[in-house]
Parts: structure tokens; C-alpha cells; sequence
């Protein structure tokens, strides 16, 4: 059965990489504060990147904050990622960073807009509305969904860590939650990278799930503690996500391959 | 100190009414699948309601799933209601129901498209990443936040009906975080019309916090029931959120009537 993940898995082995390549247009980053900006911005990273990435992950706030032009813009964003797609001879799945979260016919409407309209592959989505909210975006097994679990920010303990009845902090039976909702193979889980204890327990409850690690970088996230904690036994299993780095580097394609080497060099480490 | 709240309570001494229109053009109440439609529905229903409107409530995914055009028609929409507010000589605050959550900068971007940008008043939250995603938000006094709290789904149950160690459920602790968080006057809790047992824990546990309540009309929540439950002592706090039962009638102007006075007189049988 083919299914989100198995997509993502046949991308990673054409690519031998796990990074997921962030494209986050914030306005400081930019010549100007505008949509083509931005535009030119994310075209430029996702030339550079696209032979090492397994995943292009655009962040929806970064372009709405442009209006009707960021939209206009992301979707050239997506068409240019299916494009190198299409030159590589690889599908890279695109994600789309939106942590949204609604209700019955409004959810229907963010899952057409992201999967049919924008034309991505999966979504980050917030777990507090419960699984009837995150049905419409997991009925096509072919997308797949990313459910807030442990959040990279310092602020993550507020909700995240509060200790239930049974004993797990929330953010672990959210874990479970998510591992019993994966029928069809396409709900991995957010596990911030800078938080390598919960990321062990994270790991510890749903053994099978995979990962989508941001927090590497700029937030102080370790690469090879996260690589060591995270991923599965199979070697596979977490995408970890580059924005700033890969984007503030003098040349990007250099960093996305020395990212990518890094990675596989912990990855071969751990087989021996 | 005008905060958002006091904005919106002298919007509702001067409308005597607790009623929110929900604006949610979603296709199937729409003549064509398109931004267009979306907009003459919308701009009618606002012309029809504004009088009797304490508040209007866009809901940004029946927009967004129309792309940079339905972005437009979003802003028109509030510019409208800004046009309708001045014509009336008084400001009907504008609340976008995006659900929104993340992080720092992406946190800030939000905020600055929903207020500065598109000019809304308020927005609703998911608390799921805690506090340092919530303030992006509620520095400017001015204006305003509903986080999410007991959500009107049948799914809610998953994850806001969580028993803590303390001995709460979920929802509840997010009230007494939203409470302790509420510095300013500009936080409130979205608390469904569809759970009144949860409604009447969450106006114990947050007796001064205002509420927003979907789930009357097509949902299945009672409308005295709610106000019975939900209501502060000083006869305020909570907007009743009404979105499908106006548009779908055949006469929105008198609906919203007809609902302002329904209200009103439940207010009045309340004091006595």
C-alpha cells in the first residue's frame, strides 16, 4: 500500500538524506519586506537544496503575512519544488507548516485548500481539537499529517508537560493517541529537537512513528543527540528540519550536503 | 485602560445584544465555488446583521481554501464591516477564527497579518504550545485573543477531557493558565454551547473571562441553556455565536433580530 510515509521513504533513499529543508521567508531575511522578496527568497533555497533534501517544509504564516501575494506566492514556492521534483526524476514531498486545527466542514476546507489547491503532500496540524478534527486530512492514505506532540519552544511545558492521572505528561499520550490513530501509515508526530529527554520518551511510546525534529541551529537543538534519540532502530524514522542555517549560510547547497554527510556519518555510527 | 474587552462592551451597550455572526462561506451555501461568491455572501450577511452584531467572526478557512483571491475577498469583508461600523457610529470589533499556533517569529507573523494587515480586532488560539505562543498576540492591549478551551466537536473529548494529576480535566486547567495570563483584559476562552456541564465547570473555574460559544442553531446547543450556564454574574461574558442559522434563513436581518431579543429577554428573566 502506498502511503505518505512509504513516498517519503522511496525520496530518502534516491536522496540518502533525512533533512527536511525549512522555508521560512521571515522578513528580517529578506531584501524587502514583500511577497517577491520572498519569493525569490524560497526559489533560491529550493534549487540549492533540492538534491539533498528528503522534504521541503514552507511555513504558511511567513507568506500570509504578505496577503493575497503571499499566497500567490507559496503556490510558485510549491510549483517550483514539483518542478525540481520533476528534473531530479524523485518526488520530494512537500509539508506544509501550518499547525492548523478546526472543526468538521472548516477542517475539510484547510485540508482542500493545502492538498488540492496548494498541491502539498502533508501538513503540520495541532492536536487539542481530537481525531475528528484531523480525519479530513487523513482519509487519502497518499497525505499525511505531522500532529503537534513536543514542540521546540521554551513555552512547550505550559500544556505539553502537564502530568495526567495515568502518569504520562500530555505530550506522551498524544504520542500514543497519534500511534493508535495510524491506520493507514500517514501521521508522524513534531518532536522539537531541543528537547532530547521528552524526544527519548517520545520515542519510547510510539516506536514505529516518525518524526519531524525541528530546533537544530539557531534554537540550540543537538544534531547528533537528536539523531541518537530519535531515530527508529531501522536508521529511519525522523526528518530533521534546517531553516535559518541552511538559508543564512554564504552557499546553501554546500551546507545542505555537509548537512546531509553529517547526518548519514551518525546514521552509520549507530549500525556498528 | 481601553483594552479589547472594553471595546467590545461598549459595542454591546450600544447594540444591546451578545450576538457574534459567523461568517463561513463554506461551498455549499455558496451559487458558484469561487472567491466571488464567498464575498456576496459574506458582504450580505454583514449588511443584514450589522445592527444587531456585537461581533463578527470570519473564519479564515473558507477563504483560504479560494487562495490569494479568497485572501481578498477576506479583506473586503472586513473593510465592509469597517464601513458598516461607521455608518452606524459605532465599532463592531472583527474576530478571526483561525485557530492559529506557533512559535516565536512565526508566532508574530500571524499577528501582524491578522491585525496589522487584514485589521481584525481579536483572534482565536490553540493553547497547545503554551504561553510564548500566545503573546505575540496579547501585547497590544488593544487587542484581543479567544484560546481555545472546550471546543464544540464530539472529538473534543480526546484531548481537552484529559484528566490531570490535580484532578482536572484538560479544559480546565487552560482556563485557570488563561485566567492567570489575562494581565491585560484581553483574553477569553472559547468554550462550546454544545458541552453546558463543561461550560458551567469552565464559568466556576474562570468567573470573570468572557466566552465565545458556537454550537447553537445547526450544532444542537440550546441557546437559554448556555446563557443560563455561561453568562457572568453582571449579565455579560459571553457572545453567542451564530453563523449558518442567519445565512440560511430566509431573512438574515430579522433572524439576528429575532435572536438579539431572544437573548435580551433571557437576560432579563436572569436578573429577576
Amino acid at each position: 500500500m502506498e502511503t505518505f510515509f512509504s513516498f517519503l521513504e522511496k525520496r530518502i533513499d534516491d536522496c540518502s538524506s533525512l533533512l527536511c529543508v525549512g522555508l521560512d521567508p521571515h522578513i528580517p531575511d529578506l531584501k524587502e519586506p514583500a511577497a517577491d522578496s520572498a519569493l525569490d527568497f524560497c526559489l533560491y533555497l529550493v534549487k540549492a537544496t533540492a538534491p539533498y533534501a528528503a522534504a521541503f517544509k514552507p511555513n504558511a504564516a511567513f507568506f500570509e503575512v504578505f496577503g493575497a501575494e503571499g499566497w500567490t506566492a507559496l503556490r510558485q514556492v510549491i510549483d517550483t519544488i514539483h518542478e525540481e521534483s520533476n528534473r531530479l526524476g524523485s518526488k520530494i514531498p512537500v509539508i506544509l507548516d501550518a499547525k492548523r486545527s478546526d472543526i468538521a466542514s472548516t477542517a475539510e476546507a484547510y485540508a482542500k485548500s493545502a492538498f488540492e489547491n496548494l498541491g502539498v503532500d502533508c501538513i503540520t496540524l495541532s492536536p487539542y481539537l481530537g481525531k475528528d478534527s484531523i480525519e479530513p486530512f487523513i482519509k487519502d492514505q497518499e497525505k499525511g499529517v505531522f500532529l503537534l506532540c513536543k514542540t521546540s519552544n521554551p513555552g512547550s511545558d505550559d500544556v505539553q508537560d502537564l502530568i495526567l492521572e495515568s502518569g504520562d505528561p500530555l505530550y506522551i499520550h498524544i504520542a500514543k493517541l497519534a500511534q493508535t490513530w495510524n491506520e493507514k501509515n500517514n501521521i508522524g508526530l513534531v518532536v522539537g529537537a531541543t528537547h532530547i529527554d521528552a524526544m527519548k520518551r517520545v520515542r519510547e511510546a510510539a516506536p514505529g512513528l516518525w518524526f519531524l525534529a525541528p530546533g537544530i541551529g539557531t534554537q540550540g537543538g543537538d544534531l547528533e543527540a537528536a539523531l541518537k534519540t530519535g531515530l527508529r532502530k531501522d536508521g529511519h524514522g525522523m526528518l530533521i528540519n534546517v531553516s535559518r542555517g541552511l538559508a543564512r549560510s554564504e552557499n546553501p547547497r554546500k551546507a545542505a550536503l555537509e548537512l546531509r554527510d553529517q547526518i548519514v556519518n551518525i546514521q552509520l555510527q549507530m549500525k556498528h
